[in-house]
């Protein structure tokens, strides 16, 4: 019985601390996405089951039919992933827990015993054909690519002998018992995605001194005006941008929701005084969750940003002790 | 001879006012892109060449192959088309001169003689499927939904019987001869596709009074900080902002490219100070192109936003004379 | 002995409540400083002696021989009393605890019986004689004006008969038994000064919807953008200036500090995190007391600039709650 | 014939590069006003009146009967002097093309045979008497400080024997032929007066590359914001203000005017991009003149602030021409 199965996991997941056990992700299997879902901890113990779109999997998540999904959220050659954000910021409210950024590997894998001088045809969806477009020209330029509508569907038809070779995922590779004729073949070898792990609401995981927090942001009309005061409540309090994008809300011409990533947690004094300001000056702000930096391994000369002069939490403390002893009228 | 006739072509875009004849466009055939194309007057007196990749129509336009590329920029469903932003970002500059937006009007079209209730399998592009999920789960809900890679191949799917219907352009179902069992179904009403046609660079159009201007702006590091500045660089010559989107530049880390569209033509006062203000202040800036703003019939309430008091083209005419004055020491 | 009762009377005015009984004021006798100090009720009732000047009136009370002092802050004719601002932002701290703006009513007094045509000599301050410079030619053109060093001392010299008339306050003709032959003699009539009550720290007077802090802040260096981030702090949490002016601090070059007034009490949510911002931001922020705004007859149609949109206190507790909710994870 | 002197004044005045020759000062003689004034070249040549008060000194310059006035601005100990801001705010434009800061350096004079330790009574402008409070402590703790009208009346009350000695500046004692007891007996020995030279508006004198900017500047209601936009004007431009306060201007409640010193002259670029955007942002802008900046020997280690990164004349220089590239389409 449906109901009784979502109330069970509501429950269960309300209940700070329990774990995640039934995972749904964009599939096919074999694709990035799975790649990404493996790197959790917790998925590896539970149930991960791939859904044929964001907007399906995200609903599962609501309807209580699992406990997590995995999406894209941006890409780094791609851009946003707009369906995500969209179905983020519409319906019923979920929060980002987790974030995974995947260096995209693409491989070219066929069957054992294919040689590279041997591919004629290479299946991959447009998207990997064209980031591997240089590759391919220099190494099999007489192959002839066939568009595939996912790059696991392109492993499935080199490891049924359809298509001499396939660009994928390592994992596609993996799981279709292919051979890597090349690997990191992307002629951008840093792109990169960027997924996210998405729950119904509750207790954000704990700060971890490297958190960002996810919004999304409505504001009208009168647009740089309108974006400058949300840039300065930012910025008076010293958090920072990591992305920033504009989508029309399609609601109304000339109202327009903002995708902000921020440094800070939601538990943060600072970033509590920084959204508290978004709220009262935006027509309004869905939040998205606040979760730790995900701090891969290409990037690891990309620290944490220190806080600007005056804005780190000691800063914080001496001024709203300050503001005690000024109330209670001890000023010497 | 591939190199003369580049140079001729490129002798003939020089001139000022001397139409484009040669034309590429995001194919296959019978999709949105084409769609687009046509509605641009020149292009029917001209030749229409489908690119396997916005990639390769801009490559052809840089080439002199063509004379102007119709790319998409934006989906109001999918978000920034991130590879057309890219190639317009990187490489041999090129601009902007004219954008079409075109409403989203997905139609169900089948052979003649094929009754709705009739269709047993739709082929459509997973993406058109997305938008129209509601409509097919109300009219079709037993039909099975086959994914293509392409509009144009949904309907050429269609025609050929391989599937009952298909989801597409009215251009795609035109092209192939198909009735329409359906208009306007998709999901969201008002969806929209923004195109732009893109040309070697040359004399921008002339300003109309309702024009954009599009922007790729690099910024450094500190990114509150520094999107602050270009937003006040902007509101203080009451120029606005139409959209606004970030995407890292891979080159180096904590460096972001913003892509701007602000209201105004680079030949207006207003926009040439802001534009030489974002120059002083951002590590680069390239310049996209100024062109007429689209009003298609959707949007025919939304009206050009007047400047702000003491923004206005008479306020810029009036401070400058005063200026003059003060410096010729003539005050009174 | 000294030192027993400044003890006392800080015990006393510890006690939040206690009403100051000893007041000082900037004398001589007879000027318009002792009619301001004649508005406040505890006054009546306490002792009242004038000082040789503002900083032996301020001195005064650090030293615990008076409890109160009252002193002119600015004029709305010559401007901010540059000596009162150094001796708050100076030495041991002092707290305004109350504001009193006095229009400056000249009158044209001599003793009884002179008529006005009968006048020849006027004593008056400089300031005094500048501010009814027209009023004179018009009235009295012939008269010589001979210039003393106070308004008190005027009416004095008046009454003793050594001059025939003298521009004076009210309160210097009453005390010296003076008629007036004119009054509101100004040529500005709406010339008012601003004189405000000090005394030693001590909870502030409670907030009354309508009070004004001041405070002494000091900036470094760059001083537009120093001066920018005073002004967002401010602005960004709705809080308004009614007073804002420079002054070289003397210790170091380029160091400068601003006295501000702001809208709001120390006591105020929004004031309090706008005055926790500029202690993080500021080089140092002196409080130098929150008070009810005077609002004099003549000011009666001006009214309390409400909260801007998004800031009221209202909007302050709603988006504490929504914080809360979201550290709580109770989103929906 | 009034008339006609004034106007062959004017003539000549226009004539750029006519040096002025009948000087007025804020009397009585021997004050500093007359001290700063000698420090003027041409002003030696010249004719040197004294003025009963600033408004009379700027009248005459105003009515053609002198072609400058030397007026004080602002001390650095009794703040601005706000008469003649006012004055220099209203009536007839008038424009500063001259700067002096001059120490006040005030001396003890006597009658020559006079010792220090047979002073009784000492004459002294109570602002000079407060200014020099602890050095009369510390050496004639005995004296009796007697209240005049002026430095220049102790002087006279000195040299007529009326007094044993008197506070004056150094050109009061030369002047009645005192000898000096002790010179700078001021308590804050780098206290300075900054004189202005006040003309008829003509063409400002040309840039030296460290030049300041007089304005008053109208801003209606809501301050913040108001100033908010008057000082992004002056940082998207680099340029930096040296002095800003505010004045009620009785004409209006709710009305300020801001009296701002800034950096840079009429005729750069920069500061004339500023000042239009102050011309259309505020309510009204009167510009009170470009001048040389004065840097007195004090001050030698204040080194002219640099244009900050972006905002140098080469970068300006730099931008526009790039944006005359964009706007004739040369883009590569």
């Amino acid at each position: 019985m449906k109901v009784r199965r979502s109330d069970r996991v509501r429950s269960l997941v309300d209940m700070p601390g329990t774990p995640p056990t039934r995972f749904v992700y964009l599939g096919p299997e074999g694709t990035f996405a799975e790649q990404a879902l493996r790197t959790v901890p917790a998925a590896e113990h539970g149930s991960r089951t791939p859904a044929r779109s964001v907007g399906e999997a995200l609903d599962g998540v609501r309807a209580g039919d699992a406990d997590a999904a995995l999406v894209p959220l941006e890409n780094s050659i791609g851009g946003a992933v707009g369906v995500t954000l969209d179905e983020m910021a519409e319906g019923e409210p979920l929060v980002i827990t987790r974030e995974v950024i995947l260096p995209v590997d693409f491989v070219l894998a066929a069957r054992a015993g294919t040689a590279l001088a041997a591919v004629r045809t290479v299946a991959a969806h447009p998207q990997a054909s064209t980031q591997c477009r240089g590759w391919l020209r220099d190494h099999v330029p007489d192959a002839v690519v066939v568009d595939v509508l996912s790059n696991g569907a392109a492993a499935a038809g080199a490891g049924s002998g359809e298509y001499d070779a396939a660009i994928c995922a390592p994992i596609g590779a993996a799981r279709h018992r292919l051979a890597l004729l090349a690997d990191k073949i992307a002629d951008h070898p840093d792109a990169v995605t960027r997924f996210v792990l998405v729950s119904r609401p509750g207790p954000p995981p704990p700060p971890t001194g490297d958190d960002l927090t996810s919004l999304a942001v409505y504001i009208a009309h009168d647009r740089v005006g309108a974006l400058l005061s949300v840039l300065m409540e930012l910025a008076v309090r010293g958090v920072n941008l990591t992305r920033i994008e504009s989508r029309p809300t399609g609601e109304a011409l000339g109202r327009y929701v903002f995708f902000l990533d921020c440094t800070g947690h939601v538990a943060d004094v600072r970033l509590g005084e920084a959204l508290q300001g978004l709220r009262r000056v935006c027509a309004d702000v869905r939040f998205l969750g606040s979760y730790p930096r995900h701090r891969w391994v290409e990037a690891a000369g990309e620290r944490p940003v220190p806080a600007p002069a005056g804005l780190s939490d000691v800063d914080y403390a001496d001024a709203a002790a300050w503001l005690a002893r000024l109330r209670s009228g001890e000023l010497s």
